[in-house]
Formats: structure tokens, C-alpha cells, sequence
């Protein structure tokens, strides 16, 4: 439990390093799925004066606290709910990272531009659909969550091969194989959603990238072929 | 009062770590309403040189200075009127900062777009109307707090649900419970403010966020039952 | 002759501080006008390594090298030209600071439309015309300062009011009382160059400030009366 | 070799400092015409724990590492192919630097708009032609350095009068006399590519400046008789 702790905290830690986030605007989990718990940032604790003690610890099953003086996030839900639908994913996050969410405030999927883009995510980045007010005034983080995985099983996407979303008026989540992962992911989100703004601008009438070069960036560095690093 | 001055100066040193400010463009204030004083930045010092010494104890009924050896912000007269007419106010904060500016020039509101406006701001942030020659040509530092004034009198927005305002032609002022909580809510606008600009670039035709999810973010935060934390 | 060779150094190595160059881009000089000197940076020095000894000392009247190892600043007869023309200036910097230069290679004056403008320029930084091929092909850099000196002479701008200029296809220059005094301006102009640039996009028709709110804002600092400090 | 190696390790390292990467996107080469060698970043290690030993050495022949523990960057046959096709250049460098990266996404040229580019780029720095599936599909490293190769011959461009491409749907590449200079250029790439993306925003019917002042401003530096430095 300690060590999935500490990837914890190091990755909610390295959010403010990687500029992704303002004041306590973020939050990093990470799931050990044999022991069925999930370790999540505490709710509004200032990255400064984080601690591992701080890190609170989820039953998945149960959504309770088995460990932990803090209350978790409130975003604990969407996490849980992601974890259930998304088998292979052992990190999530969630950032108000500026570009990410000025497309998710938009309303806008990430197109495919680039290899940078590429290298990381074998399609488009879906935004949500703006939820129902029936799921904001219900369960409204664990709704958060559905309308993610509705996204996700609607348009056939995989969350291994896209592994982040864009929450409509909201921002993005991303995840991972482990939480390290997760931000990783979740800055080169950051980096396409800065990149994608302005070349459309540039080239209002754009198209996604060539087939042919997203599947042999994805997949020199995903695929069974792997042999890629820069 | 030393208190008081400890947390003003505090406040004012947070500008420049949060980049809201070049040179000496920012002041912060806060109120004892009890004994009926505001401690405030004094004019034109650097915010490398600043110290407890330097603030400005101002009498809020004669606005009058009552302790120190340096003038008051030459804003002094406009937080006094804001202090008189928003009676829950603890510290204001006025800023150049870039994208609260921008949106002062060019004179519009800052509609909610998403979550991170509606976490902390009920609804739209005004723009005031421009002021009139003999608004400027008289008590104009005043006559700019009896603009806002005005502005959130006749279109019926409480300052404790909205606590910030764009001047027009000018630059943002914010407000808190406290000197630091007004400079976290400038922080909050300073990124909505980016987050909008480019937001409506690359969908010209949004409208103001559903309602249901303004209530549920503000309300989970600011409301009685209120819960919330990242 | 060392007092102002030390405000040269200090203000050139308070260029990179600012963020207003990149590399060796930029250049401040300061005029001893009893003594009929003027000192400038040396020419291609990177500012990590500049010293005191590298500071040239240039006769004003014949533009000739009177102290220093080092050959001056490429810009140096461009410098010469304003001091000549401008008689109350005391210092001079050229930048190729970002959006400053994107507004010189638009060939676009910044117009005001706000006090942060107000408080510095006293109406709108003009754009130099394009120079014409023999003005190129001659000597280039002292006809650079000849273009400026033609657009404020032409366009009736005083110098002391306007202390700025954009050079079309070039990028910014701007002077003051004293060399950290024409830095100071430098970091307002890129200020405002950042602001106007999107405050024009979001507002796309936008024309002036009100002249009573520029007339407030730059007498109440410059004027007879001024009385202003934030 | 260790000097080489010692030159392209400095230059990797400054990528960070120049702000032109995230993560390991990026990669810098040097090569040694006379020992028929090359030296190159291995493929994937992270800037900070990169060192002297880490550089993999090739022979630009064969193309096979003759020195090195590590695999050299996947763009190695880039780099290599470039070497081969450009006589005079000794360092090259990749990066998905984020403003040239938007120039590729939107596959557009950099026309010369200012001094800027003209100090540097003696022309548009052009964007290669989407690559051909079969391109792609086979050895798409390597037949990345030949469309740009293409580009500079079909256009007739001259490689050391343009250091530096955007190629299609991916990112920049920069080259110069050896590895430090091939930095320098993709830092002055990086600012162009910023400055026009906005000063075309401002000023969209723009056409390229003035062919005396790009003489002037190019050859003051690089021709036969050059004496600027700034």
C-alpha cells in the first residue's frame, strides 16, 4: 500500500512541476486491483504541504475510506466509476490544465493534427456530451464518470488507445498504466490542446491527419512492433 | 492592527509569485470593520522593498491616514467605496492582470463557460459601462468604486456570489472574505479570463453554460451544503 | 563616465530579466549630454557574460569610439540619431520583444484602449513607415532613426509624451529620462502590445479610449499635477 | 570523438533551457565529416540524467552504431540522410518546439514578415509536402530527410541559406555549422514561428517584407562583407 502511496503523492507532486494546474485545481489516483484499493489525493490539501500520510485510501468496491485521516477528493466518484469500466488502467487524473480546458469548455473533440498527437493517442479525443440535469442533480461525479465511459463505448473508442477525455464546460481526465503514466499522458493532452488551437486557427479548414501516419506513429511506439523513442 | 497589516502585506507580496502584476501595478487592502480601518499598499513602492512598515492604516469613515509615513494607493478612495457598499468584504485586490485587462478593453462580460468559473463566480463577471466625462474629470478614483456600485446594483448581482468586476477601459478588481481570499478569486478570474478569450475564439457561438451545472458547482461549494474539494 | 557606463550595464542586463530579449537582441544606451558621450552595449556580447569593461563609450558629434575594447552595438548610429533629435531623452533601448515585433511587422501604431496605456503613452505608439530601398541600401541604421524622428516630426508626436516606437518590418525602440528609465518603457510597450492584440480580436471594432480617460490617467502621473501611484 | 560527443551532449541539454521541449522530444546530432562519424542522442533517456557516455556514435555509411551502450533516436536516418545531402552542415536538431510544430500541423511555409527572420533566413523557411503512404510505410525516417531534401532541391533552396524546415504533420527540424549553432537556429525558429502566427492574425492580408531590407538584413550578417551583431 506505502509504495502505490508514494506513486501517488510523487505524481500528484509533479502536477504544479509540469504547470498543469492552479491552487489545488488536480488530482491523481492510482489503483492496486489486486488488493481492490485505489490511493487518491485528499480533498483541497495544497500541493506544498502534501504528505504521504495525506494520500487516502479507497475501498473500490465500496467507494469507502480504509485508510486516511482526510476526506478523498471530490472527484472520487468519477474516478471509481472509471476504474470499473476501464480494466487496464492503473492511474487517473484530472487537471483545469488551460488548453485542455478551453476545448472541453468548447465542446470540441482534439482532432489528430500531428505526430505528436500520434505518438500518444490513435485517434481523436472525444469531448463528452454536456450532461443531463437529471445526472448533475443526482450523482453528479459519478455521472461525471458514466457520460465519460458512455463516450467512450458509444463511439467504439478504446481507453487504452485514447487514454484521455475532455469533460464538456468541465476539463480534462486522463489516465494511464499507473499514475506517472496518467500525467505524462495528461501533459501531452496539454500540449495538443495548445497546438491544436492555434493551427486551426491558422488552417481553419484542416482536416485529421493521414491514416497512414498516425498508425505508424502509434504504432512504432503501442503497437506489437514497438521500437520507437526520440 | 499589526495583524491586519501582516496580512495585507502578505496579500500584496502574493501578486508578483501569482504573475498578476508588472512593476507596481496592484494593490491589495483589507478592513477591520470593528475599529473602523483599512490597511493598504502604499503608492508607488516596489514589491521587493515592501515591508510591514510601508502599509497604510486609512480611518474608513474620513479616509484619512491614521498610521504610516507613506501615501495610499492612489486607488485608496476606490476600495473605501467598495468597502462602504459591500458590507460582507474583507480585502480587495486591484490588478493590470493581462487577460482581465484585455477583457476591461474591450469592454465585455465574462459569460461562465465552465466549471472553473462556476466553482467560484455565480454567473456572469460584469463589465461596467465607460464613465462619463465628469465621472473622470471629478472624484474619478471614487467615482470609479461608485461605477461598480452601480453596476452591480442595477443588474442585481450580489458581490459575495460574484466577487470580481472589470472595469472598462481599465483593469479587474476582486474581492474576498479576506486580502488573501480577494487575491485567490483575482488568481480564479486572471485564468477564466484566458480560458474564455480562447474558448470563444474557437466556438464563436457558445452561450453562458447550463444552469444546472452553474447551481451544482457553486452551490456544492458556496452553498449550505456546500462539499467540495479537488 | 563609470556612473553611466553602470546604468548601461544594469539596465542591458535587466533586459533578459524583463523576458524582452532573446540572445544577444537588444541593446540600451545612455547619453552624458554635458559631456557629450554616449555609452552602449558592445556588439554581440551575450548578456551572461557582460562587464563593465565592455561598455562602449561613443562622441556623440562624430560618432566615434572614445573608450572601450569592444566594437559598439550594430544600432549604435540609430541611437545617435534619436539623441539628436530628441533632446530631453537620456537613455534608449531596442528589443525585439514578441508581440512589440508583431505589431512593427503588421506595420500597425497601438492604438489606446486602456489606462495601462494611458498612465505611460499619451495616445497612440506610431508604426514607421516602410523605408524606402535607398534608405536600406545607404546607411541603414542611422536612416532607421531618421524614419522615427520623420513619423513624430510628420505626425506632430512629442517624444517625451510617446516615448516609443515601432519600426515597421523591425521591431520596437523605446527611450526615457535615463536608461532603466527607457527599459521601464520597454516592459509597458510589450505589455501593451500583448493586450491590444487580443483585446482587438476580441473586440474587433473597437476604436480609442475615451481622450478624458487618457488625459486622466497620463496627467495624473506626468502632468503638472500629477499625483498618481498604485 | 569525445569533443563531438561532448558538443552534442551540451547541445541536447540546452534544448530544456531554450524551453523547446517536453519530455525526450527532441534530439540533437554532430558530425565529424573527416572521421566519417556521427554522434546522436540515444533514443528515449530523459535530459535530466543524460551523459557523456549516453551518446551513440555512427558511422554515416554504414549507419551502424560503432560506439555507445544506448540505440541512437529514432530519427537517426533522418539526421543521416541530411548530413548526406547537405555538404556543409555539422549539426542538426529535432524538436516539436510548439509554434514551429503548429506552422507544420497547418503545412504552411514561414514567409519573411521582419528583421527577425531576415537575420537569420534568407527567405520562407518552407513546410515539405504530406509524405506518400508507401513513404510512411517503409523507411519513414529515413524518407522524412528525403522530402525535405526534395523541398530544398525542387524549390531550388539553399540549405545554409535556410537552416531549418517544417516538416508536414509533424515538426521542425534545424541545422547550422555544428550542434550549438543547429540549437541557435531552432530557438530563432521558435520565435518566428510565434511572431507570424499572430502578426498574420493582426494583419491577415500580409505579404513578405521588402527583398532590399531581407538583403540587407542577411547579408549584413552572413554575406562576404558582414559586420552586424547587435
Amino acid at each position: 500500500m506505502n509504495t502505490l502511496k508514494k506513486k501517488v503523492l510523487a505524481a500528484n507532486l509533479s502536477l504544479p512541476e509540469h504547470q498543469l494546474i492552479t491552487f489545488t485545481w488536480g488530482n491523481v489516483s492510482g489503483i492496486d486491483r489486486e488488493k481492490g484499493i485505489m490511493v487518491i489525493k485528499p480533498s483541497g490539501v495544497e500541493y506544498a504541504n502534501m504528505s504521504l500520510d495525506d494520500m487516502v485510501v479507497v475501498d473500490i468496491q465500496s467507494g469507502k475510506v480504509v485508510e486516511g485521516n482526510k476526506k478523498p477528493s471530490s472527484d472520487t466518484d468519477t474516478h471509481l466509476a472509471l476504474y470499473h469500466a476501464f480494466p487496464d488502467i492503473g492511474g487517473i487524473v484530472h487537471t483545469h490544465s488551460r488548453h485542455a480546458t478551453i476545448w472541453s469548455q468548447a465542446g470540441k473533440d482534439l482532432m489528430p493534427l500531428g505526430t505528436t498527437h500520434a505518438d500518444y493517442f490513435y485517434g481523436a479525443i472525444p469531448c463528452t456530451r454536456p450532461m443531463h440535469d437529471d445526472e448533475i442533480e443526482g450523482s453528479y461525479e459519478h455521472n461525471t464518470g458514466s457520460v465519460i465511459i458512455e463516450t467512450f463505448r458509444q463511439r467504439g473508442i478504446s481507453p487504452n488507445q485514447i487514454p484521455a477525455v475532455l469533460v464538456n464546460s468541465h476539463g480534462p481526465f486522463a489516465w494511464g498504466t499507473n499514475p506517472a503514466n496518467a500525467v505524462h499522458n495528461a501533459v501531452v493532452l496539454e500540449e495538443i490542446a495548445y497546438m491544436n488551437l492555434f493551427t486551426q486557427q491558422l488552417q481553419p479548414h484542416l482536416t485529421a491527419m493521414q491514416q497512414t501516419l498516425l498508425d505508424k506513429h502509434f504504432l512504432r511506439k503501442h503497437g506489437a512492433n514497438a521500437y520507437y523513442g526520440q
